[in-house]
């Protein structure tokens, strides 16, 4: 969900970006898993509960989604991350090359993206001549710089998987419970009304908090989504049910 | 879904990047809202089919799916691109003041991130001068090279939510029809599995061309993700249902 979160990653020069880096993706990982995870099976329950179908339908309904979503996720999750990495090994190769066989090219590059800062001639040579001594450095400032990637960790595909599948799960089991524990429709119903809205405003004040905009309102944004969607599935279901 | 594919994007001297920029967030969206749209209630119905409910069941369910994904989705990345722009914003405020009160700080920053490239400080100084001469360069510098952010386009969030909540939309409503022609809840089960398989593949193949990989490797494992979580679904509701 939060597909922007990773932009606010730690500057290159960060004596300690392994721990920082890591730290802010498994959070966007759980965001991403655990705002989908809460919202869409609390909807869809919901939704079967307004076309009155039995609460074993619901159960069986809301896991057989929570196994799909979480699957769904996860494994886009993975695949997501695996090809960030093979983009940037594949640009990384490339820029090595050039880097070696193409030094006027690369040289033209670095002097084109320091004249739209107003930089002259004579400013951007030393910076130039400072960079071909150090070919590897050469490379990756021409990753960053150029073309604005940052180098993935190669272990972060599974993590990502596992995170995103597992915060999707853990979601989903919260708006279902209800169902499973409580025979009666209504009460199930309400209960999971009140539990989930209740997770979605702490989850989004927490969501908030971590990513630096106003934690009162993330949770009311956050429980808002999951109020909305709850309502559209439960007239739908309600109409056509 | 692909939530990296943004990292895919032109560099900063590109002459036109507006339109590039435009068209790859939008294939972005529509591949975010059309993977889940796909997989998701294709996996619901299957599951539901495999708890043997009739196609009545199948198709409330899966419309109250599709309500809430979408919404889910579609709210999530209008949210999420705005907290991106916001955050972009205040980024860029705080630059701005420091730039202006706090020069030295700022000039000390941009000596770390070229000393890491391994440039001397007689390289690195007339850097800095260049930017000095032009504030609103120096804090678009920053932005850019220190803290590694893009400016967002303003319009975005609403158009991403759109996207998103259209692609998914009209991507679960492919594994569904089956479940709504036709009576017999074999033949609906068994023509959605084909349909909707073909559908990811083709989907896949696609996907695969937009974002630079391998056309064939994606389509095989975007139609096997759907497969797995759909036979998942499946036999959950079978044992459970």
């Amino acid at each position: 969900m939060d597909t922007h979160l990773h932009h606010n990653t730690p500057p290159h020069h960060d004596h300690h970006p392994e721990s920082h880096f890591q730290s802010s993706e498994s959070v966007r990982d759980v965001v991403i898993g655990m705002a989908d995870g809460l919202t869409v099976p609390f909807a869809l329950a919901a939704g079967l509960s307004g076309a009155i179908l039995g609460t074993n339908i619901v159960v069986t309904a809301g896991l057989a989604e929570i196994a799909a979503g979480s699957i769904a996720m996860g494994l886009g999750g993975y695949l997501a991350a695996r090809s960030e990495l093979e983009h940037y090994q594949s640009e990384k190769k490339r820029e090595a090359w050039e880097v070696v066989h193409k030094p006027e090219a690369e040289a033209a590059e670095i002097r084109e993206v320091f004249e739209g800062y107003g930089l002259t001639e004579t400013e951007i040579a030393p910076i130039i001549a400072g960079l071909e001594r150090n070919p590897e450095a050469y490379v990756q400032f021409m990753m960053r710089f150029e073309l604005g990637l940052e180098e993935p960790d190669p272990k972060r595909a599974i993590q990502s998987a596992v995170t995103i599948g597992v915060s999707y799960i853990i979601g989903g089991l919260i708006p279902l419970a209800p169902y499973v524990f409580l025979k009666s429709h209504g009460e199930a119903f309400r209960l999971s009304c009140i539990v989930t809205l209740l997770a979605l405003f702490v989850f989004g004040f927490v969501k908030g908090r971590f990513t630096g905009s106003n934690s009162w309102r993330s949770a009311l944004e956050t429980a808002g989504i999951g109020g909305i969607a709850a309502t559209v599935a439960y007239l739908l279901a309600k109409a056509f049910g």
